[in-house]
């Protein structure tokens, strides 16, 4: 398992990893209050009880008519009709409309039986008490909301695996579902490893650092709708390291293990997971930077990613593997959608043939489009991330990007 | 106070809205452990107390040198350098280089004293014990983080106002920062009206809907940073709708009423509003398609926004008009970037001229671009927005907007 004998594409490594794992995913389905469930991933199709609306219903204020009655109606030659009753609001009406007969009605009121068209107000004139002046024709339908026209009664209104945003709340809500089914979240154990690292509460001695990866990586987890399994911080102690790797793969679905930043502590991460169980390492070393001397294996059914250990390429590489094998652990059947900016590149961008890069920007207005400019910093700088909004990808077929070039900035959320 | 007498471009009536109130805002400030913070907002700007790396650190696997120690050097000459240890990781090393010598170093490493460089381990090789060759001449600073680089003492790294990513915590743990000033959730009450309107967990009888907008919404303001204020849901009385907005004033920053959809309704709303205090209401109408009869309104400082019934409309509306108004709440001094995709557009689509239309679309891959897709259906239809993946904006100058067009799909997250 020689490190960066052949660094495989990162979408090819993908592949190789995501076809290592059993689907469809072992995650489990729970019970979530619907007012609750922003974000969460729907554990099985929603299918409707009932129509929606549950009645035909006025889209104006007006009167419900039969628009037979109102055929040829114009300011000169008026319908006259007999105003018969009022449509209350969030009550059922018992009116029936005869030939020549019109009811009010205000907007979101239920449709009477034999009425197949509303009127609008303005397009009508009082003639008499309870007689009005219809002055112009309706088409049957005009003007109404039919029932379930918005959702019949049996039909699928929500995918599996769909993410749920405020519009599916309101929309299981108008259906009376107050409680949902919904994905577990997968457990992501964080296992941030080297000697030189820091707990947070700790004094910070010389040659020491503060850990950062396993909170950065740890709120991206949270973002992606992960629940962190937040674990020990190890020093280069192989032994220590797969004891924590045994707890995590039993208790936790998906294992992020950061690597110290040598060779020799990269060899270390390796060797332990390989000794977790088969398939074990799957890929090591990927054409992407940064982040080289990424780790994709499986033991069982469990992924588990190797990161680097400097933050930003720990950073993006999480960005890149985790959401597709997150969506596909969730059931998500959608393609992803990265939330991006098109923009214009200030700068001429050198890249390498073959290896896939990216590069993070900052980005600001100019006239009426976005210019994005490379963050100038080491890829181990954390403020280079803080100073980025968004990452730009130059393919492996490039050799770099020309400045006013057009680009998609990813943004970093 | 008649609707729609003017009706504003959307613009202009968020302008007029935001200076009718007074900023900074009231929004104050709380202490959140910066592991729980992503999504805040940074009520300070954080200064670095230590320079970041602490210490000058290797980014290479190799030995410590003094470059000019290796000047000239070649693999047909090579430079000889004495080893005179190593540095080891998470430890302060006491080792000075004098001329001639060199110091073992893994990736992350101090930089021991008088030591400006770092050559590769490829780029040495052992001669006798205790001694190198170096093959390749090193630059002065060559694979060497300086301290300080990353982010120096006193440095300002976040500003007041950024809303709290991954990166930023990762950023603030780096720092030794485990807790943080962010702002206070904006307490946003959402008062839903309707006679017809029934809340989750009761029966729905004939001529009635369940209420959708106070979720839909509450989820919208839960995703922009707010903190849902549920208030009760009324029915079309003045009196009701009055007393409940006195309450709201006092309790929460922002107040959203959603109309009952009738002109009677929407009149009540306003002219309650109205009553809630000066300058009472300030925009009664905007140019916008869905949601025409949009109310912008202030009491005091608390600003109050009156929402068409329809969901559609009510959640197009508090999309456009919240998001400005809670960034400049929270003191965010960056323009709002809406998470957006570039796309071509399958059919045509009309608007009128001077109107600014929001349109619901579905966006599906094709080769290698996006396509978007009008969801059709009315505005009154909550799943045309379940259906939706974004909207497309078409700005007033336009009447229309062309098959195959570049448009910008704002995608609703």
């Amino acid at each position: 398992m020689p490190e960066f004998l052949h660094l495989l594409p990162p979408e090819q490594a993908l592949s190789i990893w995501l076809e290592a794992l059993p689907w469809p995913s072992s995650i489990g389905a729970e019970t979530c209050a619907t007012v609750d469930a922003l974000g969460r991933y729907l554990a099985e199709d929603v299918v409707a009880n009932d129509p929606l609306p549950p009645f035909s219903r006025s889209t104006v204020d007006g009167y419900a008519v039969r628009a037979a009655d109102t055929y040829g109606a114009t300011p000169g030659l008026p319908a006259y009709l007999e105003v018969v009753g009022e449509v209350r609001m969030g009550e059922g009406t018992s009116l029936h409309l005869k030939t020549g007969q019109a009811a009010l009605i205000h907007t979101g009121g239920m449709i009477p039986e034999h009425a197949d068209a509303v009127v609008m107000l303005e397009d009508t004139q009082q003639a008499r008490s309870r007689q009005i002046e219809v002055l112009k024709a309706a088409a049957s339908g005009e003007n109404i909301l039919q029932r379930g026209e918005d959702v019949q009664a049996g039909a699928q209104v929500v995918q599996a695996g769909t993410r749920i945003r405020a519009q599916e709340i309101g929309g299981l809500m108008a259906l009376g579902l107050a409680e949902v089914s919904v994905k577990q979240k997968p457990r992501v154990a964080i296992i941030s490893t080297g000697d030189e690292l820091v707990a947070p509460g700790q004094p910070v001695g010389p040659g020491q650092v503060r850990d950062v990866n396993s909170y950065a990586l740890g709120a991206l987890v949270d973002r992606m709708g992960g629940r962190i399994s937040r674990r020990r911080l190890l020093g280069d102690d192989r032994r220590a390291l797969e004891e924590e790797l045994r707890e995590a793969h039993a208790a936790d679905d998906i294992i992020v293990v950061t690597a110290g930043s040598s060779v020799s502590e990269r060899d270390l991460t390796a060797n332990a997971i390989q000794e977790l169980g088969e398939p074990g390492v799957l890929v090591h070393g990927v054409h992407i930077k940064p982040g080289k001397p990424t780790i994709l294996a499986a033991a069982g059914i469990k992924p588990v990613l190797g990161l680097p250990g400097n933050p930003v390429s720990a950073f993006v590489v999480a960005g890149y593997f985790l959401p597709p094998l997150m969506r596909r652990m969730l059931g998500v059947t959608e393609q992803g959608r990265t939330p991006s900016i098109p923009a214009r590149l200030a700068v001429n961008i050198a890249s390498e043939t073959g290896r896939e890069d990216f590069v993070p920007v900052r980005i600001r207005q100019e006239a009426d489009e976005w210019v994005a400019e490379p963050v100038y910093g080491r890829s181990n700088l954390i403020f280079t991330l803080v100073r980025a909004d968004g990452v730009i990808r130059i393919p492996p077929s490039a050799t770099g990007l020309e400045k006013d070039a057009r680009v998609t900035v990813m943004l970093l959320q």
